[in-house]
């Protein structure tokens, strides 16, 4: 009977980073080949990273990329192990040169065949039309007396594939994916999966990228739609399997110990009754919080930086950035600034100090009071009394002039601390907290923050979970008094946002008045987003690539 | 002989203003059949303006662009003058409802054709894929006796669509059209029209939409490829056209006495020996200017403020912007603050208000040294000696915050003035000189500034024109110690950028080192560039929709 023996392998590749990358790729084909493995199997767009965007116009990118596989080639020209990795390709349609995105089978040094993406997403954080050629039909290859399907991420998704492959022959099917994180993604991908009706290997990219973050989380799934392998998520992993020529798939215990990371966490000791598989996923919440991390963690480490620092207001946001952050990069490269003003009260500045102390991490104290005296002095002698949103602003940009100082003088990137609800009110000030390099809580609403804040009562106090939420701008100023409860604003956000409802649709439930004023809100604050920095998609709708609205809109949203 | 009279309404819609544009529509209408017309033809998507990116992902959004086309039926159910404009619409494919790009052909009083988008632009600022489905076939329409080839905007341009129309019979073509201004784009749009070998009708939009600006320069081209009819740039216009069913055309004089905003330059008026048609198009710098102009004026008025503010350093940049800013809207709606430090020189002091008084505005001088003081005060007590790079920083941020201050005190918009050589080499201060709501230089390279400042000598000064360019942030800085001369800085960064030329390309006409470090600058800078205002597009790629890199990104570019 004729068994391949697979290894899939989930690693974190950097956009560019070729020699990087390639690098990693031979390190895990070097462990296959030592484990008597017939292939291993890479993610989508391995090479290069995904996505990169406009990278994928530049002809010399692309021929550096080909470049790389023609190196990984020459490397393995010795080994038994074939390689099957996801990279741009050139290729000629009617006569003119085009890119796919393609799969390629390596095998002794040559290039096998080359498999291109049929369906290209053009949706949501997606512009693959932008960038590439579609194939016209899908691939099956013959591998070792085998019959393999091979399908590039969203042609596994799409209806019309799964009917023509199910015209075809062939034994089980490997899919190729850079599939972002969501926090709903996980279970689409599954019970989505079960409409191809024959086994299936799906190896994911994991790693942060800009405003992406993937989760990995590939899986094996038989024939009869059950997860049979479950590997981690938003960690580097690599498993081994045997398939049969019928499309039997039997997991076989991993020896990755040169995988620090993951040492404590052995895919192959942990056992998932439930889902039948190695690894047990966490809960949303945790995945959540997970995906903050590693997006967070990939955002300051691919850009070649090591520390960071954050202004902490006492509030539940600044705590919940300080937690990640230390969760992050460690408490060594975290330093925590609290710039009190006239406004803030002793209790935060309590809360900022306890939080600090909680976490083991250095906090300064910085009074924003002389700059704030010297910029009401400045525009009363320009014959200017400001009014109180004015002051409230200034207070609010003077912090982000003083964090952006430290930043600068000392090389650690600024964190900001904005949440989705108060990005889509424009409930933040621009130039003011909104300054930073990265945002971990960019996608997560407000009532998502008491989520993932429970999560780490260990270092957030039960006063900052419970207090009111407050910016101190003023004196006894409370959310509550511009904005309405969170957890009736974030219902209404999620369904002029998420489920692009309509405001008559959405006062079924809501007062009219009310949900025509947030999304007014929403509309007005597109010029604030816009120049907001990245942070991570976590919902199925971020402030990100997939949201594009005009800031010039007269229409209600 | 059968004998068409056709109106071409060029207008300047507003994204999502479905009443206004609907009036502008019906009075353009109204018009039309005063001077007896059979057709008025508008631009492409002049319902709801373009673009409008995700608005055209929400089902209200289409329906409400139905019923304003089911009311403008109504009120011309009595008209002999038929309509021809451009909406989205609903339609079926396999069962699936879809959106498609479509001109609606209305005839008293009722929809009598509906003509679909074939080829659906994605690339550059494009995302046409995304929103819409493309039709399968080109459409031709009988109308009156006469068949019409009806196109839409990228229908044109598609080689292949012209040869397929090669082989259908039909007596002229209309194009309605939303074709975004670039420098070049005018001399391409009449050389490609050529290809036709028909008789053209070619509507466009006109106005500024966020980053983008329409030009109109609506057309009429004869079947030997002659312009005998030139509209207007960057305003509305008209015209009325006389056309046979071999596909004659005559221009007839328009009496558009309602348009004041046309009244000295009434196109009926203005002939041009040249191109044979109505309006001489200005030169490029000309037209360049006017775009930066219109767009300024419709980024401010369509989100309906009125004034704007801006920082007068004395330099060339903010001199022109100043000079934009009267022109787009008018003496008493534009305030100048001259905003000096310990650093700054008596000579650009001097230009500063030299220029406001040449330009007739107000200018106020408004110290920065007690808030860098504060803040150095501020930052020492924290035992931090800022550097110098931290303390120019400082500056340019005071700058911004004390503009912010004054912006959010006087509901004046503040104007940014940074140019994309800056831009592009991140010699620019993020959220400092960044600071702003618009930004009419961000796709002029320093060497376009002094172009087109040299058109408005009449205001901007000799010295301002000639003197080295320096940000005065330290004692005697001159752009020149941290950059090349601009005139060997921009020449490269247009290979990098428009030409995506490669650094070994471009390394063939300038030192390898030094087109490596500006690669460097551009790619390490993407962060910044993420966060800045929005500002016209003028060239073939602007850093906004049409630049779409990484910020991660270990490539070189």
């Amino acid at each position: 009977m004729t068994i391949l023996k697979i290894q899939l392998s989930q690693i974190n590749p950097t956009v560019g980073d070729l020699d990087g990358n390639a690098g990693k790729i031979l390190r895990e084909v070097k462990l296959a080949s030592e484990s008597g493995c017939d292939l291993v199997v890479f993610s989508e767009m391995v090479i290069c990273g995904y996505p990169c965007e406009d990278l994928w116009l530049r002809k010399d990118f692309i021929s550096a990329c080909q470049h790389q596989i023609s190196k990984i080639c020459d490397l393995t020209k010795d080994l038994k192990c074939a390689i099957l990795l996801g990279a741009p390709t050139f290729d000629l349609e009617k006569k003119k040169e085009v890119v796919r995105n393609s799969a390629i089978l390596l095998e002794r040094g040559e290039i096998k065949r080359i498999i291109h993406k049929k369906t290209l997403p053009n949706s949501g954080v997606f512009d693959e039309r932008r960038y590439f050629e579609p194939a016209s039909a899908l691939s099956c290859v013959e591998f070792r007396g085998i019959t393999l399907a091979i399908l590039i991420c969203e042609d596994l998704w799409d209806q019309r594939n799964l009917f023509l492959l199910s015209e075809q022959i062939f034994d089980f099917a490997i899919a190729l994916n850079a599939s972002p994180y969501s926090s709903k993604k996980h279970d689409y991908r599954h019970s989505a999966a079960k409409n191809l009706g024959k086994s299936l290997l799906y190896v994911n990219q994991v790693g942060g990228q800009d405003s992406l973050v993937f989760d990995g989380s590939s899986f094996v799934m038989n024939d009869r739609g059950e997860i049979i392998l479950q590997m981690k998520d938003f960690t580097e992993d690599s498993a081994i399997i045997e398939v049969t020529k019928s499309g039997t798939v039997t997991p076989l215990p991993t020896a990755d110990k040169w995988r620090s990371e993951a040492s404590n966490l052995q895919s192959a000791q942990i056992k998932n009754q439930e889902a039948s598989g190695y690894y047990r996923l966490p809960t949303r919440n945790n995945r959540d919080y997970r995906a903050c991390v590693l997006a967070l963690h990939d955002y300051i480490r691919k850009n070649d930086f090591e520390k960071v620092i954050l202004g902490m207001s006492g509030g539940i946001d600044s705590a919940l950035v300080a937690a990640m952050a230390v969760d992050a990069l460690g408490k060594c490269n975290v330093t925590l600034y609290a710039l009190p003003s006239r406004y803030s009260s002793d209790e935060s500045m309590y809360d900022a100090v306890e939080c600090a102390k909680n976490l083991g991490v250095k906090l300064e104290v910085i009074s924003i009071e002389p700059m704030f005296e010297a910029a009401l002095f400045t525009l009363r002698q320009a014959r200017r009394d400001p009014q109180s949103i004015t002051q409230e602003n200034l207070q609010s940009r003077i912090r982000g002039n003083i964090l952006m100082a430290l930043s600068n003088d000392t090389g650690a990137l600024l964190l900001s601390t904005g949440n989705k609800s108060e990005l889509a009110t424009g409930y933040t000030t621009i130039y003011g907290d909104m300054c930073g390099a990265f945002n971990p809580l960019k996608d997560l609403y407000k009532t998502q923050i008491y989520d993932l804040a429970r999560l780490k009562s260990d270092v957030i106090s039960q006063n900052i979970l419970t207090k009111a939420p407050t910016a101190e701008l003023r004196p006894n100023q409370k959310d509550s008094d511009s904005l309405p409860d969170y957890e009736i604003l974030d219902c209404i956000l999620f369904a002029l946002i998420e489920e692009r409802k309509s405001v008559a649709e959405i006062a079924k439930n809501f007062d009219e008045n009310l949900v025509r004023r947030v999304a007014r809100l929403l509309k007005i604050n597109e010029y604030k987003r816009r120049q907001s920095c990245p942070g991570s998609k976590i919902s199925d709708m971020a402030f990100d690539k997939d949201w594009r609205y005009p800031i010039t809109n007269k229409s209600f949203i």
